[in-house]
């Protein structure tokens, strides 16, 4: 399993060594292989009934985004070829997620209700499309038309490796047991951070036009484009992730009971919610622990926080005396930054490298530059950039549908594989989310 | 399999043809197994993720049927004793359904999302209280003074029994593929109903004062006693359950449409729900089709309607220029036709005569007396009998403290075992509760 | 107004002392006019804005009541007359409350969104309407066919009368400034009471059949009857009503902590709502005090207890080791003391009596006999008794259809009208209901 | 009060005839008196009733409006002066909307609740605040100190007249008699246009950096500043509003049934709240009619479209092709045009103007400039520009804390004061709000 998933991060980011001599069909088998092998080891240690719960309506079962995945290739790719098999009919209703074009959905808060197909039918149906997927791709020319889809179809099962990962974990946080994931990383988890958070530096950016978006090379979303400038202010943006410890400063000043730190709808958030805390941090003893995939930990102060709302990222930074940086100065000092950065994304702290080094997927230290660990929290609404256009058809409905009141996130987290994320990727999110390994970093 | 369920049969109505000659423990022991089989009989053709949904807030996972009705023996006969030693100190919390007096209780409304314990877990707690159970029968002491809880646990067995059946129904309903619980019986099932509904005849009860509740002779609930002097006037019951085709009757003189037939909570009920025909029933093709435990089948005019609530008997009834019957008219007819009816209970259509013949667990026709195949709504809300006390402890909390805003329901169903109805046994459901095979018998 | 007042008490309970000389129109017009006076007089210390709200959905605008029970005389008396002109089109839609068979209604829940017709032009329907049934009731030919309907509608605006108290009373309560209905009679409310309760007594009913229902003399609501023989077992009831301080010893005992004492829906219900006193109770100044027709006043230890639901009455009688008689017994209790309570009803604490004399509307002291000052909540469902049919034509939908869910309470209360009341009335409100002046008379 | 209304106009945009000669004083004081006066007439034609009404949490009852903006000069100006005596000290709690640092807030959604104070009384409140802030103003020094947060007073009293006319028309509506606000302008409503939309053109605006935000001449408010460098890219701004015809097309073109138009947020919306049109839109006599403040009158087809959501907005602009300009494209082209337009604002159709006109408030015809008639949903969420800091004290609440989840409207409207509104004013509400008048202005 493991070198699966070490090849898998060669095989998105780099050229495969000798990939000169493979042809498009030959490289987009290797990746979809591997990308799919990664879901396979997720979901590795997970019982049949971890597989079918639905704890909230903004979460999947796991079996659900096993299927949709592969739904997504399905209908995206495999339906229009005139000899395809659909696997069977009852799919295209039960696993689309929200594409109207396609046709209607099953009810989102109702995919727990769902034992059948049970688990093993999954696997069938996902081994099907697969071979169906990796045996055209033989053809040279199937693989020239089916490549964007395809790399579409891969990017959006990294995706959901990542819901996965955080559905399970709201999922095993609803029950009284505590109930551990992955259980040998528990150590090196609850280890103390290997590197201690030095002194706060601030990463300046002047004034000034940045270009803003993705330059179009290599794979992007339809959201990150079109490219455009953009007017900069001065600003700063911290070199650090704001920690556990500093966070706990601002509870013990009173943050979670004082109105005067808080957006309106933040304030009215917290108190219909009875929010006093981050999501998964409880007293356990007298003292603050945190619901980890390794099960419950004491809240390590070095670490960096997380499973905030924007409501919460956004009064901390207010009672800080500091503010959230917008997406555009995110993005402008993540460039900056990026030659000086002495580690590689494929080395940072992402779910794919966790998982080969048998590592639990948790925060426990700033990145080196500004990608990874944690979504940090913008102060930009989820809108499209000038001129933007969703990409034509079904898939159009991908992103584009959604930029009404959510917050941008950037920067990637434990939970994503370092080859999905990059400086331009912009994740979403309405303001009052927290399952997500989502955090702050501050600017002024 | 099947031996054993005859077996249940017999053990609980009658004394074991050799009974004279087995000790208390003994005969409590082939009790004991023999309804915990059944429980395993249920089950059997279920998936591990079917075991697993909560479909909506009044039903329960099977698996945590599983769990629950083991609880009960554990807590209620097996926490007592000194040597006995705790499967699991969460299940406790998990497993207790409503006790305040044994401690708190994992929310109702989130028993569908935990996955931890699983099937097999589950399954070897079972175990582990059968076998203490069983064991320690082998002391006559422990016989004597576990006999009046064991046997209101293994009553309890059954009542759950009847629950995962109706649960089950409710959460495959919700899968748009239909999926069948049991497929043999599908033809069994569909098959013409072996008897066509004679004529309606009316069993006539005169005006006087009759015993109403338990004879004290045999095992009952505590609610149905104490045994009290009724008054009841003339009156007349049918014979027969109303059929699909009388309800259809009733469904095309716009019997859905029309307030003038309905109590003013049904009215709003039927517009809220946007009710137009039985639970379960549904359009298909142009035709009236109805989800059963053996799939999807068209509507058979002659079959027992039944999921229906009780706003919708009382509809029908004033529809049709009749009326439900009280309880205790519905008791003092049954008590009267009961020398008379041909069938022993042990033969009619309930849950473990139907498993037994491998049958669907579907109303097909009339009993011949008054108890069997659909729940008959009454008229009388649920309340304590005339110097009722709830039982002495936790177990207190069996019955009395659901005594506001239900309705009495009479006769047991298909999916009732006969070794647990009797003429004085008081189902009770809130009046909008429809998942139950609840039907109606009218009286004038 | 005050003579205006005694005389309507003398017109509904007996023949004005020159009857015989009176035309039975000449009769009903001056029992109508007494009854609309009194609500005029009800109104009297209402602003124009007092009477425009809807504090919640069980309550209706005071201006809604006014314009409900003229539209009640309109519809079901004037309307049927050739020669009557409608006063406007719209009031039939507006002012109709739940009467299917006359035609669509204005939701219940909205009836505070409607700002006109404004008060003025609201008396003006009622000067209108009055103006009509008066005037034809110079016709004896008119006055006898309209005298059931126009008793009914007498007892209807009674009724309303009563609500009107109550609903007004929980729309004060809503502002946090406390303010008075009347002023002048907070001294003699706030003094001590009359009667120090005494020692409680018990009165006996003997096991035996007994008559239960209206015999028929004089008006009564189709709800009452027929009278029907009833299986009684051998009761008693307390002679008192359930005081404050008997309350409050609940309380301090931890009555609203421990759900042992509680029904599962009343448990449930004190959870959501966060009930842990009487409506209307409210610690001021480190003292329990009780929002009052004349304000704030601390709570009198001697006062029966009042604005609780049925959950409440039913929790302090178990903890007490009493119960909540059922209206059965409560009725024969009540006529076998008819004979020998010294107070005539008409000088009990009713409306029409204290209005009279000038005191507060609120509950000081016990009744010499079962009946008034606070409605008895009884251990009955409410439903029809044995052969019951509902009145022919729409008024037939002022009783039955709401015979699901709610419990039958007995007695009158202070809000309630002398010459409205008898022994065998039957009030009806769901168990959670708290806005009636609704208390406990104790079983056991 | 003609007269008193035209002054008002003048006074607040450009210095009295003989300003020169007047003392700050002297000039706040008539500015203070010319803008409660406009209140008064927006009251005039209500009825009591009419002032008490809250229609929807969104909204407030008139008589709240009333004494909250007179509760504003008192709190922000008054309080602070040692000799003021608080006219009521419930008040503070009663009519603060939602200043924490103020102090607790009686709940928004219940202000319909509280019947006292009355409105005679209310008035009196605001008199005895008016004479206090009028006899103040004759003090220099005062007139000095006070400036800034009377003018916060006035023009947040200018915007509650705004959202006293969208909530009493709310409340109005809420009527199935169609109550008419004022009468008089009906027939001036429905005439005919008296322009016709001519030929639509388009305003360009050339890619560049632009400065956005206020100038610092004049008052604005905190959330338009800082002014900074904006890039825009190419763009172009409809120069005439969307009409009901154009909209017409839209829902015959099946607007309303077609998900691919709308956001998912939207498209959510539109299926739980049953939209099929505008909103005050509905068939009478088969015909679409509007409900306007003059009553219910026949959709014009050549008038701007209105109460529409930003999720129809956006719906319309992508049928249609087009998209919503950005806030800073609608400032800038605003700016670019405002040299060119015939029509200065105080000539508009805006409330001021049209109550001096005696015409009714509704929109009839576009604007010269982009200013006017109705508020333009632009496709920007609301904001904090860069470097923007809150005001500091309580008033510091007034706008910071609302940036989350609302979108950026420009323009002003009908209901609108044309001494009100300027090029930068941003109006924020959330998208799925359809009560203020609210239109579409295309860009591409």
């Amino acid at each position: 399993m493991k070198s699966a998933i070490t090849s898998t991060t060669n095989a998105m980011t780099s050229p495969p060594v000798n990939a000169a001599s493979l042809s498009l069909g030959e490289q987009l088998q290797s990746l979809y292989h591997l990308v799919r092998s990664l879901t396979d080891h997720i979901v590795e240690p997970l019982s049949v009934e971890d597989c079918g719960v639905q704890s909230m309506d903004d979460a999947s079962p796991i079996r659900w985004h096993l299927a949709h995945t592969t739904w997504f290739f399905e209908t995206f790719i495999l339906r229009s070829q005139a000899d395809y098999q659909e696997f069977n009919p009852h799919f295209g209703f039960l696993f689309n997620s929200y594409y109207h074009s396609i046709g209607k959905q099953y009810p989102r808060s109702r995919r727990g209700l769902i034992s059948r197909p049970g688990l093993s039918q999954v696997r069938e149906y996902r081994q099907h499309v697969d071979q169906e997927i990796l045996t055209r791709l033989q053809r040279e020319d199937f693989a020239i038309a089916a490549e964007p889809l395809l790399r579409v179809g891969i990017h959006h099962e990294q995706q959901h490796q990542e819901l996965m990962l955080t559905d399970l974990k709201h999922m095993l946080s609803c029950n009284p047991m505590w109930p551990v994931y992955r259980d040998d990383p528990f150590d090196a988890c609850n280890a103390p951070a290997s590197t201690t958070p030095t002194s706060d530096e601030w990463i300046e950016i002047a004034e000034g036009v940045y270009p803003i978006g993705h330059d179009g090379n290599g794979f992007a979303f339809d959201n990150e484009s079109p490219r455009h400038p953009t007017y900069l202010p001065n600003a700063s943006l911290s070199s650090m992730l704001v920690t556990n410890g500093e966070y706990l400063e601002f509870m013990q000043a009173g943050g979670y009971e004082r109105p005067e730190h808080w957006l309106s709808m933040g304030w009215a958030t917290t108190q219909q919610q009875h929010w006093d805390s981050p999501l998964y941090w409880l007293r356990h003893n007298g003292e603050w622990h945190q619901f980890t995939l390794a099960g419950l930990v004491p809240v390590e102060l070095a670490w960096p926080v997380t499973h905030l709302s924007y409501f919460e990222a956004d009064a901390f930074a207010r009672w800080k005396g500091r503010r959230l940086p917008t997406e555009f100065e995110w993005e402008a000092a993540c460039d900056q930054v990026a030659s000086t950065a002495t580690t590689p994304l494929d080395q940072e702290p992402f779910a794919d490298v966790l998982f080969e080094q048998d590592k639990c997927i948790h925060p426990t230290r700033s990145p080196d530059g500004l990608m990874g660990t944690v979504w940090q929290w913008t102060s930009s609404s989820y809108a499209g950039y000038p001129g933007y256009r969703p990409a034509a058809g079904a898939v159009g409905e991908y992103n584009g549908k959604f930029m009404c009141n959510q917050s941008v996130l950037r920067g990637g987290s434990v939970a994503t594989s370092s080859t999905h994320i990059r400086s331009t990727y912009r994740n979403f999110f309405p303001p009052e989310a927290r399952w997500q390994f989502s955090g702050i970093r501050l600017a002024k």
